[in-house]
C-alpha cells in the first residue's frame, strides 16, 4: 500500500494547484443564441460575413447628387439641379441621378443609382418648377404634392460627402471580435450589426456535486432533528460557487448509507461531468467508498495538502464508461472550509475552462484591525471579516468610486481586516467572515495595521459599511433592516465592550449594567421590560427568582456576555443577600442555571416546546410568542459608538434613526419597551 | 403649445437623473427557488426558523457522558463507566446515559439523553467486561461484537465539552440576512442551513424595448439591403444591458411604418412593463406617434437634454389600461449614443430598482494619453478607449491583483485613456471604446496625463492589454487570435506609423514603403503579394496598371493611408515617369481610383460581385474567395513596438509570437506571404 504514505505526506498548496491545473475540465464549445449570449465567452474569431452598412448610406437629409454637377457652386452662385424623385430609409431608389438632376434623401436612404455625394437640406432652396420665388430648405415637411421641380446648391460637395459606403463601418471579411471575448452588451451590439444571431461560445464546464453524508437533508425537505439530521450547506453553497465562476452544476441526490448507491453515483456523475466534487463527509465509509472508487476506476494524484482549513483535500481522477475521464476534488466538510478551499483551489480551474478571467473584485486590500499570531507551520487560510472605513466607494484595491475620486486613495482608507473565529464549523461564519487572508506558514504574527489582501468569498461580496456588536435585542434588529449592508455581531453586552474598547467595531449595543468604562458616544437609547418567560396561563404560579431557587422547576438562562443574564445575576445575588448566603449557593440550586442559550428567543422557545418551566427573557418575546411573563425589571439598552467612529457616515446614517422619532417608530409596538 | 417650448430648451443632465429618479420602476417582490436566488437581493430581513443544528451535537468522536461522572478522573486515576450503547450521525439515539454509563457517539451524532458532554476518544481506553486487560482507543474501528463493557476515562469534562447545543450555530429566531441582501454562495450556504427553499427577493424590473424604424431587421432575419434594410443593434444591445443591470428585457416586435401597430405595441409595452425603452428612429413620423402616445396617456417630464450623444432624450411617464403607470425613456439613436445614454441615465435606475448596487468595476480610473480639446457648451459624454499597461491586474482604481499588490499604485501605473471618435453611427466604436469620460461644459481641454474617470460601457469590460494600429492584413489577423485580449485598429500603414509616432499604441504594422521615421524597435516581418484582383480566369485579360488607365475597366481601390495602396501609387508614378507623364493624369483615367474600401477583402468581394472588373488587393485574398489574380509585386509587412513599450509583458508575448517557428506557424497556408 505505497498510497497510505503519500496520504500521510501533506501535499503544498503549489503542488495542489499544479494536479487540478493537469486535470483537464474543459468542455467542447457550444453555440448559443445571440440573447442568451451576454456573458459568455467567443470559442472562435468572428469575422464579419456582411458589409455593414450594406449599402451605400446617405448620412445626412438632403439632397443625392453627381458631385461634379455641384462644383464651382456656393452661396453667390448656386447650382440648380432637376428633383426627380425621393429615396427614404427603408425603401429602394426607384430613381437614378443623371447628371444634372439629384434626389431627395433621408438619413439612412440607400444612395440611387449615379449620385455618389449628399448635400445637407440647410444648404439647398427649393425652386418651383416655374421659375418664380425661391424658398429656403429648412428641414420641414417635404410637402407632398408642392414638391418643387429644381433644387438651388449653395455649396458644392466632393464625391463621398455625406454618405456612408457599404462596408465603411465594418467591411465584409474584416476581423470582428477575436477568439476568447467577454461577450458584454457591446459585442452583443457587434454581432447584431453583423446579423450573426448564434454565436460559438466556450462551453460551461459541467460540475457534479455529490453530497455524502447520511445526516444531510436537502433544504425544503422535512428535517428530522431527534435522528441527528441536518441540512446540506454545501451542496447548494458550491452549485452557486460553480455558477458563479462560469460551470454549470448537477447535484447529485443524496446516497444517504447506501454505498453501493455512492459508488454508483460517483461514476454516474464522472461519466456526465467534466469535475467531480464531493465535500468532507463525517462517515470514514463514505470516504472508503470515494478511495475505492478513484482507486479502482481512476487515478488518485494527491490526497491530504498542507493548508488549514482544507488538509483532507482529495485529487485525482475518474474513469469514464466511454473512455475517457473526469476530474475529481474531494472537499471538507465544513462550510467555510469547503467554500475557502473551493475559491481558492477549485474556482479558478472552473473559469479557466470556460475561459473567464479571475474577476477584478475577486479580492481587496485591507489593514489588520488587530495583531494576529499565527505559528502552525502550514499555509492558514484565514477567515476574516472586513469593515469599509471608505463610507460606501470600496474598494477594489483603492478608490474607484466614480467621479469623486482623486487619485488613488492611501493606505488609511483601506478595510479594517479582522479575524473570524467560530471554529470552522459554524454556518454563521459564513456570512460573517467575508473572505479569507492566506498566512504563510513563516509567518509568526501579522501586525495591527499590516496591509493584507483578502481573497473575497465571492466577487459580489460587498464588505459591511458599519459593524455593530453587543446584546442581542429585538429592537436592534428593526434598527438594522434600516441601514444600509450593515453587520451587527449579537456577541453579548460584555463582549461588545470589551470590543470595541478594542478598536474594531463601530458601534457596541449594551443592556443592563456595565463595569466597563469606554471611550464612546451615545447614539441613543431605550428601555426595555426583562423576567422570567413561563408557559401562557404561568401554570405553576412563578412569581420570581426565587421560585427557581427553591422549586423543582426546569429553567433556561442565557450567557454571562449578556446584559440580560446581568440583571438576573444581581437579581439572584440581591435574593441571596436577603438570605444571608452567597449567589453560588442559590445558583447551584437552579435546574439549568448553566444551560445558557445564544439567542434571545430560545429560552422562550424551549418554553413553548414543554422542555422548560421558566426561561430568561423579554416580555417582547413572551407575548409575541404567546407565553406568560413574570416581569423582574426594566434595563436601558444603549448604543455606543467608538469616539473616532463618529463622524463616519455610516454612523452617522444610524444615529439619525435614533433621534427622538426615529427611536419612537424603531420600539412601536415592541411589549414592554419605552423610549 | 407650451410643451413645445420645452423641446426646445435643452434640460441640464442632472434634470434628467432627477426626472428618471422620480419614475417609479420597482416590481413587486417574488419568490425564487433557493437554486436560482443567486445574485438576487433578499426583500425582507430572514430570521432562522429553526435551531442550527437541531440538536445538541457532539463535536468529537468519543463518549457521551454525564459530566458529574468524570469529576476527579486523571490519566493516574482514571474513572470507568459502563457502555451502554452508541450513537451514530443521521441516527436516533436508542440509549439513555444513566449516572455511571457512557455511550459511544461519532461526530454530529445526537447527544443522548442524560449525557451533558463528550470526552474524546483519545482520553479513554477500553476495559472488557471481565475487567482483564487493558486497550488504548484510538478511534479504530469499534469492533462490532467486540464492543467492550466499561471504558476507563483519562480525564474530567465540563457539562457542554465537546457538544455543539442545539441553536448554537443560529438560534431560531435570530435575525439571518437582513433586507437588501445581495446573495451570494455563501448567503446561500446560510439559508440553506436554515432549511429555506423559496426565497423572497426583490422584483427585477421589466423592461420593455419597442423598436422603431422601418429599415430596422432583428439579428438572424433575411436583410435586403437594396432597399436599405440594417440589422437592428439597439434592441439587442440595450436588452443586453437591461439584463446586466438586473432587470428582465422584453422585446416587442417590429412595427415597421404602420403607425397604428407602434401606438399598439408602445401601450401593450406600458401596460406589461415597469419601463418602456425606444431608441431614436430617423423617421421624424415614428417619434410622432411617440409624442402623440405620452402626450394622450400619459405625462412627458422632459424632452432634450444638454449632453452629447443623447440631445434628443425624452422621458416621461405612459398610462397603462390598469390605471397604473409604466415609465419611458426614449433614447438616442445611434448605438454608441444609445448605449452610452443607457449606461448613464437608465441602467442606474434599472438597478436602483433592482436593490443592486453600481458594481465596483463599473468605473476605472486612468489617464489621458493626449490633450483633447473640447468646448461645447453642453456635457459631453466622450468615447475612449483604454490600454492597461498594468500587464494584467487590471484597474479597479488601482492595483488589485492579488497577493503580489503592495499597496495602491500610483498614477504611472493608471491605463492610457484615448478618445475614439469614428463618428457616432459607426458601430465599431462600439468595440473600440470601452466607455465614456465626462467632459464638463466649461473643460476647454483635457491635458495629456490628466487623470480621469472612465465609465466603463459594461462593468465586465476589461481594457485590452495590447493596442495595435496599421496595415490590415490577414497575417495580422491570425497573430491577433493567438494573443490574450489584444485590440488591433486597421487604419493603415500611414496612420499606424503617425499614431505610433504620438505615443498611444504599443504596436504598428507597417506595409510597404514609407516615408516617416519613427523611434522603434522591430518585433517581427513578413512579406505578402499585392497586385490586381480580378474574377477567376481574368476574363478581361488584365495585364497590369496600364490596363487600368488605358480600358475601360471597373477597379476598385484601397484608401491613402494602406501600404497597398502606396505600392499602387509608386507603381502608377513609374509607368507615368515611363510615358513622360504625371501621376495624376494617368489616375485621373482609372474609373474608380478614387473609390476607396476599407478592408483588405472588400475590393475582392466587389470584383466577385461582378460590380468591378479589377481591386487592389492579395493573392492570399484573391485565392481565397476563388478570384483570379494579377502580381504586380511583394511589400514588407513589419510590426514594429514604440521603444518604451518593448519591455511590456503583452509587448514580449507578441514578440515571442513572432521568433522564426512562429513566423513560419503565422504564414503556414497563407498564399503569396513568406518570411
Amino acid at each position: 500500500m505505497t498510497e497510505r504514505k503519500e496520504f500521510r505526506d501533506l501535499a503544498e498548496p503549489d503542488a495542489a494547484r499544479e494536479a487540478i491545473a493537469s486535470l483537464d475540465l474543459v468542455p467542447e464549445p457550444e453555440s448559443v443564441p445571440l440573447e442568451e449570449a451576454r456573458g459568455r465567452v467567443l470559442a472562435e474569431r468572428v469575422d464579419a460575413a456582411i458589409d455593414v452598412p450594406g449599402f451605400d448610406r446617405a448620412s445626412m437629409d438632403g439632397y443625392a447628387v453627381r458631385a461634379r454637377d455641384t462644383f464651382g457652386a456656393d452661396e453667390a452662385d448656386p447650382v440648380e439641379l432637376d428633383l426627380v424623385g425621393a429615396v427614404h430609409a427603408g425603401a429602394t431608389p426607384e430613381v437614378t441621378v443623371e447628371p444634372g438632376t439629384c434626389a431627395e434623401v433621408s438619413t439612412g436612404a440607400v444612395m440611387p443609382d449615379g449620385a455618389d455625394a449628399v448635400v445637407m437640406v440647410e444648404r439647398t432652396d427649393e425652386r418651383p418648377a416655374d421659375g418664380s420665388g425661391t424658398g429656403g430648405n429648412d428641414g420641414g415637411d417635404d410637402g407632398g404634392d408642392d414638391r418643387p421641380a429644381r433644387i438651388a446648391f449653395r455649396t458644392s460637395v466632393a464625391p463621398g460627402d455625406h454618405v456612408m459606403a457599404a462596408g465603411a463601418d465594418i467591411a465584409a471579411g474584416a476581423r470582428a471580435l477575436g477568439p476568447g471575448t467577454r461577450l458584454t452588451p457591446r459585442e452583443i451590439g457587434l454581432l447584431s450589426a453583423l446579423g450573426v444571431d448564434e454565436v460559438p461560445v466556450r462551453g460551461r464546464p459541467t460540475v457534479g456535486i455529490v453530497s455524502t453524508g447520511d445526516e444531510l437533508v436537502r433544504p425544503g425537505d422535512d428535517l428530522d432533528p431527534s435522528r441527528g439530521e441536518i441540512y446540506d450547506v454545501n451542496s447548494t453553497t458550491i452549485a452557486a460557487g460553480v455558477t458563479e465562476a462560469g460551470g454549470e452544476p448537477v447535484l447529485y441526490p443524496h446516497a444517504g448509507d447506501d454505498y453501493a448507491e455512492m459508488e454508483r453515483l460517483l461514476r454516474e456523475a464522472a461519466d456526465e461531468c467534466d469535475l467531480v466534487l464531493s465535500s468532507g463527509s463525517t462517515s470514514a465509509s463514505a470516504v472508503d467508498v470515494i478511495y475505492r472508487v478513484i482507486e479502482e476506476r481512476g487515478e488518485l494524484l494527491l490526497h491530504g495538502v498542507a493548508v488549514k482549513p482544507g488538509k483532507p483535500m482529495l485529487i485525482g481522477r475518474l474513469d469514464r464508461a466511454d473512455g475517457g475521464e473526469s476530474a475529481y476534488v474531494g472537499l471538507p466538510g465544513y462550510p467555510v472550509s469547503a467554500l475557502t478551499i473551493f475559491r481558492t483551489f477549485v474556482a479558478p480551474a472552473v473559469r479557466e475552462a470556460a475561459g473567464l478571467p479571475e474577476p477584478r473584485t475577486a479580492t481587496v486590500e485591507g489593514r489588520m484591525a488587530v495583531r494576529e499570531r499565527y505559528g502552525e507551520g502550514r499555509l492558514r487560510l484565514m477567515p476574516v471579516g472586513l469593515l469599509d472605513l471608505g463610507d460606501g466607494g470600496t474598494t477594489g484595491g483603492g478608490a474607484a468610486d466614480g467621479a469623486a475620486a482623486d487619485g488613488p486613495a492611501g493606505d488609511r482608507d483601506l478595510p479594517l481586516v479582522y479575524p473570524v473565529d467560530k471554529g470552522s464549523g459554524a454556518t454563521t461564519s459564513l456570512v460573517e467572515a467575508d473572505g479569507v487572508v492566506a498566512v504563510d506558514p513563516d509567518t509568526e504574527y501579522l501586525e495591527a495595521g499590516e496591509p493584507v489582501t483578502v481573497q473575497l468569498f465571492s466577487p459580489d461580496v460587498r464588505p459591511p459599511t458599519l459593524l455593530g456588536v453587543g446584546e442581542d435585542d429585538p429592537a436592534v434588529n428593526r434598527l438594522l433592516d434600516r441601514l444600509e449592508n450593515p453587520r451587527y455581531l449579537p456577541v453579548g453586552s460584555r463582549e461588545g465592550l470589551r470590543r470595541l474598547r478594542d478598536g474594531v467595531p463601530d458601534v457596541a449595543v449594551v443592556a443592563g449594567p456595565t463595569d466597563r468604562d469606554v471611550d464612546s458616544v451615545v447614539l441613543g437609547e431605550w428601555s426595555r421590560e426583562w423576567g422570567l418567560v413561563v408557559p401562557d396561563g404561568n401554570p405553576e404560579g412563578v412569581e420570581g427568582v426565587a421560585d427557581l431557587v427553591d422549586r423543582d422547576l426546569r429553567f433556561v438562562n442565557r450567557p454571562t456576555e449578556t446584559g440580560l443574564r446581568r440583571s438576573l445575576d444581581d437579581d439572584i445575588g440581591d435574593l441571596a443577600t436577603e438570605r444571608g448566603g452567597s449567589r453560588a449557593d442559590l445558583t447551584d440550586r437552579i435546574d439549568g442555571y448553566g444551560l445558557t442559550l445564544r439567542a434571545f428567543e430560545s429560552p422562550v422557545r424551549r418554553v413553548l416546546a414543554g422542555d422548560a418551566d421558566a426561561g430568561l427573557g423579554l416580555r417582547e418575546t413572551a407575548e409575541r410568542l404567546g407565553c406568560g411573563f413574570v416581569p423582574l425589571g426594566e434595563q436601558r439598552v444603549v448604543v455606543r459608538a467608538a469616539t473616532d467612529r463618529a463622524d463616519r457616515e455610516a454612523v452617522a446614517s444610524l444615529a439619525a434613526e435614533l433621534d427622538d422619532d426615529g427611536t419612537e417608530r424603531l420600539l412601536a409596538g415592541l411589549a414592554g419597551y419605552s423610549a
